[in-house]
């Protein structure tokens, strides 16, 4: 299982999301996900995060929150914890990312993109400001099979 | 990097105590810390919670609250990133653990018991009911060399 951080940077009513299409043989191809990536061996979570977001946007964070982890499973790629943040402050100016294409969209136009299936249930949250959940999503290729939100299934299929 | 949850039980003013003395090459070895242990691949924090509350102390988990993240770094062990849950409700009764030896301690005694030296801090943390945290803590043997709380280094001796 990989670890990693994921990261919707809010301004206003858009967060910024990045359309991956730069990248060869990602399990998040064509998808438009937040910023961050994996862990590096010793780092804090929020280490990670602010140097994921450094990395893929230019951006150094200065105001974060750790709204949840996500447990995401995926049939014939590495299983993730991914630590899910948001952050609505930060300094510097948005650059070219290596991995996809940055842009900020409006939230209420967010589910007209090609998510990932589960990601709706977690915008949701974050939409309604949920106190710090654990979201477990199983998928078989771009379908979700299940999902437990904090030891309670939501969705199934099997 | 190894994840593994971590678990307080409380029952009124005690919390339910592991002594750590019947594993060999453990890097808890005698020290007094909480239940839990490894996930195992493709569980949820909550799912591997359950599992090893269950299987070190045979209760079962009612009600529970993740506390925070930690982030431990001991040299010469493999690094820990540790749930941190405390837990106020469950069925069952207390049987054999077979990692150490079990016992409700007095909140206010916990500081004279054998224990690392940060949990200290997490135990103040949980005690003032802080919300949502991520700890660092750096240890060279037992001695506590760094602690980093959510980014703010609290505790630096090198």
């Amino acid at each position: 299982m990989l670890l990693t951080t994921l990261c919707y940077i809010e301004n206003e009513d858009s967060y910024l999301m990045l359309h991956r299409i730069k990248k060869k043989k990602d399990v998040n191809q064509d998808k438009w996900i937040g910023v961050g990536g994996k862990f590096e061996s010793g780092e804090s979570p929020e280490e990670c995060l602010l140097r994921e977001v450094k990395e893929e946007t230019g951006l150094l964070l200065t105001s974060y929150r750790l709204r949840g982890i996500l447990t995401f499973l995926s049939e014939g790629w590495e299983g993730e914890y991914i630590f899910l943040y948001t952050a609505d402050a930060y300094e510097g100016e948005i650059g070219e990312c290596a991995e996809g294409t940055l842009k900020w969209v409006k939230k209420e136009e967010i589910s007209s993109l090609n998510l990932w299936e589960g990601d709706k249930l977690f915008f949701g949250l974050l939409n309604e400001n949920a106190p710090f959940f654990s979201l477990k999503l199983r998928y078989a290729g771009d379908e979700l099979m299940e999902a437990v939100l904090d030891g309670r299934r939501i969705v199934g299929k099997n």
